[in-house]
């Protein structure tokens, strides 16, 4: 059974924006999406695009409208919760078709379509992180005389309080994550490549139910350990170093990753040491993490643990990141963060260090709870797990 | 063995789009990539971001810089072909993190990196299909005075001509895809899922030396089908309905894809007669294809051609687009376009028709030479292709 997200929830998510949108003295927003960059758009209306860009036009009082780019109408009739559509040029793809004898709609077009004769004077635009010339360009000249502002917080926050719904969704991406990691566990070997280890947790991810990878798979050995962000190779999976798996897996959108360090023959004493008090940082956060608690004091406490137990040159940022549609989203928790965590957010508990010329990380996620955290996967988090043969 | 693009090449291509900046009277570009959208970017450094963006700044004289997020500066140092990095906050990942204590340069910075002492008064920027809010606000507050102009054109046709190194990726890209299809024709079955059967074709892609998917890729059975974008679902293939395939690998970047129609069982008349129709017109489209040709005439003599057919009304777009890094990039042939094609150029020949509730596409690439194009692959171009048991 897949979890999904049942389309009476999107049309709350929409009812719960506009009421943010009327109390930020808006008269509507424009969100937007991209290929890698989605959450937005498919948080509205289930809407993913693929070449092209896409967005949603939601008005204070009225209905929303996904725009999408010329050559996406079918597939966007056939996937959007949302039932009003209207394709606009400035979504197509970045090859720039002409598209002759498409009929395209323009952003006052849209706002007639959403607003019926209420008058745009104030839009909020969402998304602005992934938000492109092109959409901004064609917002200044089709909507003349409208004031136009970056609105990012009117709608970032919806996001934050997960639904039982979205928490069912992210529970099954972790268990399809496991399922991938314990294949690359019994199956990778020296002498294979960095790439042809990541197909071994594509081939899982889509058997056992992912829509798709939760985020660019990591699969690396070697200095390339020490990249806080990096991408798989065409080298060769080698004995006696260091080799970061981080798989995560996509359940109708809803992300997941899990991340270990693991290694063939045996680990030179000071990087075993790494993993070793890594692990015991990934456990020591895992305390941190409770409803109520303030972001920025776990940040702290993190950090000075760290230092204190005499690993501070090796702690790179702050140790914990939301987790939703996009394996990495809002909001951090970092030494300048301040809010309180609440229940029911998700987390990703990404635990890094960089030494000279290695590094690993032990990552899971977790909802809040009351009095702590539920970890979306328990596998994989003894130093057993590390050693292959 | 993997062909590559040897790093002098990259140095080649800076040094081509030097001289252009010069020619178009501007002082440098600004050039913009995503993680879906990268191209640009991996053209002239062989960068490719994951979570952040990335652009690269490249002065009429002095020496190319590439721009990274905050997170990213181990990754770029181990895989960039350029030396000069600098880190910009505007390059960071959608979530937004403050990354306290990590150092950060403006374009200020960046022009003084790549031009000395010579005056930055003019700046193209490039990419600007992808390029985000975040970063034209920070050219504008940190680059004060300096003209800021769309100049696409400057840099698009450098990527139009392929280099023998680049046929050699693109010609191993449609093998891994070759023996990702044959994959899949010998093993998806009815009462599989579509997300299933691209498991198969992703396991092969990195099993045969891909690095990756060429593009999101494409098994969808029934209605979907009818649509010229779209992705796969959880539904089970069905007997006696069109599936569409479209496989792309990648390869040190250049992509590929091979798509065709497929069935189980029985197709209905009409719906066999299109599938055998198609093929016609995905065969006719190659003997318009030469060096010398003009693009519109191509895409009104296949238009023409179909109309004279009896099936103009189940044509949607232009039957051919550009190919490279991105497996759909310009030029475009379509009836509007204009220009003509050149020894080298690389195009994925796109036929897709879309009926009542079904569809299909005949997809591959060719490179064009003197008197006509060489196809890419040259299997999965019969009826006998499409009927599995």
């Amino acid at each position: 059974m897949i979890p999904t997200i049942p389309q009476s929830e999107y049309f709350e998510r929409i009812a719960k924006f506009q009421k943010r949108i009327k109390a930020a003295g808006l008269d509507a927003c424009l969100v937007h999406g991209t290929e890698s960059d989605f959450a937005n758009v498919r948080y509205l209306t289930e809407y993913w695009p693929t070449f092209e860009q896409a967005g949603v036009f939601v008005p204070a009082e009225g209905k929303a409208v996904l725009l999408i780019g010329p050559e996406s109408l079918k597939y966007a009739q056939g996937r959007s919760v949302v039932p009003d559509i209207a394709q606009l040029l400035n979504y197509r793809e970045s090859a720039e078709p002409d598209y002759p004898g498409i009929p395209l709609a323009t952003y006052a077009d849209v706002a007639k379509m959403a607003m019926g004769k209420k008058k745009l004077k104030k839009l909020g635009l969402v998304g602005t992180a992934v938000m492109t010339l092109p959409t901004l360009k064609a917002v200044q000249e089709q909507l003349p005389g409208v004031e136009v502002v970056w609105a990012d917080e009117v709608f970032r926050p919806l996001r934050w309080d997960k639904s039982e719904n979205e928490l069912a969704c992210h529970r099954k991406a972790f268990k399809v994550a496991e399922k991938a990691v314990q294949a690359m566990l019994n199956e990778i070997k020296p002498g294979m490549t960095e790439f042809q280890a990541i197909g071994i947790a594509q081939r899982e991810i889509y058997a056992n139910g992912g829509e798709y990878e939760g985020h660019s798979l990591y699969c690396f050995g070697g200095d390339r350990t020490s990249n806080g962000i990096s991408r798989p190779t065409y080298a060769k999976l080698k004995k006696n170093e260091i080799i970061q798996l981080n798989i995560g897996a996509r359940v109708s959108g809803y992300s997941s990753s899990i991340g270990l360090p693991v290694y063939f023959g045996k680990l030179p004493k000071e990087q075993l040491a790494l993993v070793e008090f890594g692990l015991r940082a990934h456990k020591f956060t895992f305390e941190l993490m409770k409803a109520g608690a303030n972001a920025g004091s776990i940040a702290k406490a993190y950090t000075q643990w760290g230092i204190d137990q005499g690993w501070g040159d090796y702690m790179l940022y702050g140790p914990v990141h939301g987790l939703g549609i996009m394996e990495t989203e809002s909001p951090w928790i970092e030494t300048t963060s301040n809010y309180k965590l609440k229940k029911n957010m998700t987390y990703q508990i990404d635990t890094f260090f960089t030494g000279n010329g290695y590094g690993l990380r032990w990552e899971r996620g977790c909802i809040i709870t009351e009095g702590g955290c539920e970890l979306m996967s328990e596998k994989f988090m003894s130093m057993d797990c590390c050693k292959l043969d």
